[in-house]
């Protein structure tokens, strides 16, 4: 019983304070619990079952494109860090250090990995040495540590998991179709998988990752205005191989560096499904990542043949669908309220009346739609209702994203948008560093979130310094 | 050309050498590459779809015995891991420490997890309230750190790669179920996966886990007469609960300690898929793992059709094998090398002739064994030959354990079967751990594997002290 009321407590209302409404849905959803180590969590198995569905599928798509997993060591020497510049100056503040062993001082620091590059040039040190070790295609799944002073659940924690990509390539060519490639498979999966839109583009020199030519980004808009960076893709050129003296034999015999690519997106993603999608009912899960995608609830469960009926249909669905059949004793609200809260797509209702008319209730937890199905068309009431939902999702989502765009030709308008407008901004830019850092100073935070593939002409000038514009710029505030 | 060289070079004989021959396998069939981290290894491609193989088959068993998987932090603060008095003592002489996060030093160092008892216990402190939230039957897959001083790959390295279950009930009884539950889990998926026999009991107090009331174990044993400790499930009574405050309301509203379990199985299994199954050719893979189960090679491929036909093949049994094709313009004779050396069970030769008499040529890996196969029979053939090449492995692995099992009556026949006689020994022994420490101090190394579950009569009196027996022991070497 106690449990009963816990859930069917209200949660923030997402209008009122976003903030409290998300962390209310990871906890109340049973995403995640708060651990004794700061900014680290625990991953419940609810929060947890979305994370396989979102590697299985990840994985499929990785490996359709050719890639491998493997497994690189979670330390990595700080010697080893310190090997290509940029990236050591980019990660060494905000890494955790291992400075013992056992009993033992450690004559090297060893830091937990907050990424990989430096591992896996090491290890490509030894394995490439033709043309034909090439391309070589790895993925790994993992967790990595980056210190953080303010953390929350999925956005920013101090620990998480994620898949981070790393290939070589013979040719810059090659390298930078790689590069493009990956991120249009988050792309798609963005869209197809977790019905959610964004901008995709390449990041400014100020935004790139540490140690990048160019580092490419996918930046979906929350439901209220704020971005995230939902992954990215970068191109290394040869940096990395030069400073790890990584080198081929080409096809003209001569040896040369081969070019470089990483990529990765992280459990950040589930924050991104809480945020585009969920209302002040709880989670609303795609179907594809949903842990349960059809829950049916029996009404009226003590009458007879009422159970019996429930499971059949049960049978009928679970070859298919990922469902589950909720006959405990809880009452019928509780369960529908129970799983609102945990964003399942379909409900199934079936009671005596319901039998005896050789029908079901099919309620969408998107829009809360009932439908009346005939049983004998139950699987293809399912099957749609997923389809629509899915798409309904998605359109709902694309249309916060388009709402919340809005246009800056001047640098009152932009400052005004900014001020009062969540959401992104587009505005011209000239190129230089220092008009990115006055408008982020000026605004409280907004930065270039990216520079779209397909630029539009907005205005001649740049939005913060009047001089010509180079760039047509996606700007906003970011989780 | 350099690469090709590389792959026919012979490996060091397993009866001359087994430690470098086991060396040159994992290394040679590109299984893992050392990193520079000492004791941390590279898992490669090869090697990790082992693992992810080994991963999908124990995760569905887990499953299919109702646990759901959950992600814990990777740190365990100090004074959490001391909480529990025999499992910090256990522990902390082989942890590695993290003191410094970022540029700060920490107030409190933090371990990398060695296991994860101390973080599933936090936990459950805060979500076991009532009878009706038990079970919790949770398994985590995770990398775990212990600080070794002497590493070999899969065996014993400083980081590895395991699935640990943690699970919480009611009463002792269902624990005690559980803990027996998923022993027999690992020895059916030994069995039935990995094609490996093994012996099961139960660890003696000196050998059993720091924390723990039971440790039960599954106890393989290698081609060289060397044990392995090849899995273990602990039930832990309500010690932990004792100390972590966890606390229930039982069915009779008193405040209960739940009841406690443990279980993981690790990489080092790799270990003994090598040990156990390969030879002189290199790896030996049980067909249910094997990331390629099928390699065909076709001969004299420059011939008109001959590809043509290899590609027909490969169509048939891609959907059903996991399949590879090697069309590359290495010679037949490399490629029979490769896969031999890569453990690949079932090879395909289809050839100019072959294709005019309308069969092929299936080669097993196990026995080297050719059989002409009509070219309509094929599937029906690969089906028979990986399901025999299963019972074949297996059967030659129980007759290894069976002909290296031995029996001692007396001291002095303990200690010169422990001399001579590499493998397990059963004998009897008084239940005292001063017995233990003396022989593994005679034998330079023979200790207490288990006692197993049925125990034979073989004599009267404890081989070591010549007090009266307590129980039947396997004793013997390990890795």
């Amino acid at each position: 019983m106690a449990n009963q009321k816990k859930m069917v407590e209200a949660i923030t209302s997402r209008d009122e304070d976003f903030s409290r409404w998300y962390t209310d849905i990871v906890k109340k959803a049973e995403l995640v619990d708060y651990s004794g180590v700061k900014g680290c969590m625990v991953i419940r198995p609810y929060g947890y079952a979305i994370w396989e569905n979102i590697q299985r599928e990840l994985d499929a798509r990785f490996k359709a494109t050719g890639h491998e997993n493997v497994y690189m060591p979670m330390f990595i020497p700080e010697s080893l860090l310190q090997k290509e510049k940029d990236h050591v100056e980019g990660f060494a503040p905000e890494v955790a250090w291992v400075t013992q062993g056992g009993d033992e001082k450690l004559t090297e620091r060893l830091c937990v990995r907050p990424t990989s590059e430096t591992l896996f040039c090491e290890h490509y040190a030894k394995i490439i040495n033709s043309y034909r070790d090439l391309p070589k295609l790895y993925n790994q799944w993992c967790s990595v540590v980056r210190w953080e002073k303010t953390t929350r659940p999925f956005l920013r924690t101090s620990e998480f998991l994620w898949q981070e990509g790393h290939t070589m390539h013979e040719t810059e060519e090659e390298a930078r179709e790689e590069t493009l490639r990956m991120l249009k498979v988050y792309e798609d999966f963005y869209r197809d998988v977790l019905a959610i839109p964004a901008v995709v583009g390449k990041k400014t020199e100020k935004e790139k990752f540490a140690g990048a030519v160019e580092t490419y980004t996918i930046e979906p808009m929350m439901h209220n205005g704020v971005a995230l960076q939902g992954g990215t893709s970068h191109y290394f050129g040869d940096g990395f191989a030069r400073s790890f003296d990584i080198k081929f034999t080409g096809r003209d015999n001569t040896l040369q560096y081969p070019h470089q690519t990483s990529w990765g997106v992280s459990t950040r993603m589930i924050g991104a499904i809480i945020m585009v999608h969920g209302d002040d009912d709880g989670l609303v899960l795609p179907p594809k990542i949903s842990p349960v995608q059809v829950v049916i609830v029996p009404i009226a469960q003590h009458k007879e043949g009422v159970l019996d009926k429930a499971r059949e249909l049960y049978g009928r669905l679970s070859d298919t669908y990922r469902t589950k059949l909720d006959d405990s004793d809880n009452s019928p609200g509780w369960k529908f309220s129970q799983y609102e809260m945990k964003g399942v797509p379909v409900r199934v209702e079936i009671g005596p009346k319901d039998i005896e008319n050789g029908r079901c209730i099919l309620v969408r937890r998107d829009n809360r739609e009932k439908t009346v199905v005939a049983l004998e068309n139950l699987e293809e009431a399912v099957a749609k209702a997923l389809q629509d939902i899915h798409d309904a999702m998605y359109a709902s989502a694309l249309k916060n994203l388009e709402e919340k765009t809005y246009t800056a030709t001047t640098h009152e308008e932009f400052l005004d948008t900014a001020k009062n407008k969540p959401g992104f901004i587009k505005a011209m830019w000239c190129g230089e560093t220092a008009c990115e850092e006055q408008l982020k100073e000026e605004t409280g935070g907004v930065k270039s979130r990216c520079i779209p593939f397909v630029e539009e002409h907005i205005a001649d000038t740049c939005v913060c310094c009047g001089k010509p514009a180079k760039y047509q710029v996606f700007w906003g505030k970011q989780y």
